[in-house]
């Protein structure tokens, strides 16, 4: 029982995920904001929706499971608005890399390891599925910002070129999906959602 | 684009089930009303982690492909509580199949048969995968509400009967999990948090 209890023990810690606000809206709940539990249940099932558009080839599962555990961390890091200083940015890395040894840390030891490295996979990027899933964890805030007047980018006065170099992952990966970003970009400055810089 | 645009209505329309609220509540964030977006991550992990505890070949990507799709028809149809009336659940059952036609309806034509042959395998039951999904569901509100003093059990004057009839698959499934879940109940008894009944 030992172990079953660990297991119960992270996976009530998981509850904390749901009080962690993300600065995207939910613009069909009164524009209140998102919650990064409800963000990583969205982009997981986007990432099996737009499979497809990989050109190579992505293992959708791991994929998705790198995406339902991506966002864990910030039960003690907190969520840093994507278009942070680089200063904030690098803080934030190291409060991360705590954060995933002590919460995946309550799992018994074989699926603690499990969890961490496929944690460090996504963070790292170097192989094609955690590019695939950075991928689509950047294109929701797009598709989100384009249907809610600009969002968090109309309200941190957020530059065409920060949002491209932050969809790069799509160039090689998901050219079909890229040239949608692209399209939509320039019709956000054109909107005066995106400054164009 | 035509396929690229069906997708990224579906993604988006998705966004509403972070509106659908359950009665379940979320300790860690002051006790609010938990909704079906972040549930089914929650539970969607949870399958990932206690897939050991299944005595029988459990597909864990199907199950967790399941899990993220079940609530979805809950945009139009709302959620009910899980211990409602029969008469209540029956007319709920319609609603729930009308919602399945007309939002997975909003997928290209395979993806559509996909999803939807997925939560209707969900909801008849009569697959492992599909009963390991539902055990994992039914487990979760357990585990919350046993940390939150009886939970939406006692705010519903709810029958130790009914609870275990509610975790029967767990049984045959995942012997483990259903002595742990006897245990609670039996706990919770003790506590006043379900009826002796």
């Amino acid at each position: 029982m030992d172990e079953l209890n660990k297991q119960l023990d992270f996976i009530i810690e998981l509850d904390k995920l749901k009080a962690i606000y993300r600065q995207a809206l939910v613009k069909s709940d009164k524009n209140r904001f998102e919650n990064s539990a409800e963000h990583s249940w969205h982009i997981s099932l986007t990432a099996q929706i737009l499979q497809e558009y990989a050109v190579e080839n992505v293992n959708i599962s791991r994929v998705m499971s790198m995406l339902l555990i991506h966002d864990i961390v910030e039960i003690d890091a907190g969520d840093m608005f994507a278009f942070s200083s680089a200063t904030d940015l690098a803080e934030q890395e190291k409060k991360e890399l705590t954060a995933a040894k002590r919460i995946f840390g309550l799992l018994p030891e074989e699926q603690f390891k499990s969890f961490q490295q496929l944690w460090v996979e996504f963070e790292n990027a170097e192989t094609i599925d955690a590019r695939f899933a950075k991928a689509i964890d950047r294109i929701l805030p797009l598709l989100q910002n384009m249907r809610n007047e600009g969002g968090s980018w109309a309200r941190h006065n957020v530059a065409k070129s920060q949002v491209l170099e932050r969809n790069k992952y799509l160039n090689h990966l998901a050219p079909q999906l890229w040239i949608y970003v692209c399209k939509q970009v320039e019709l956000a400055v054109t909107q005066g959602w995106l400054r164009n810089e």
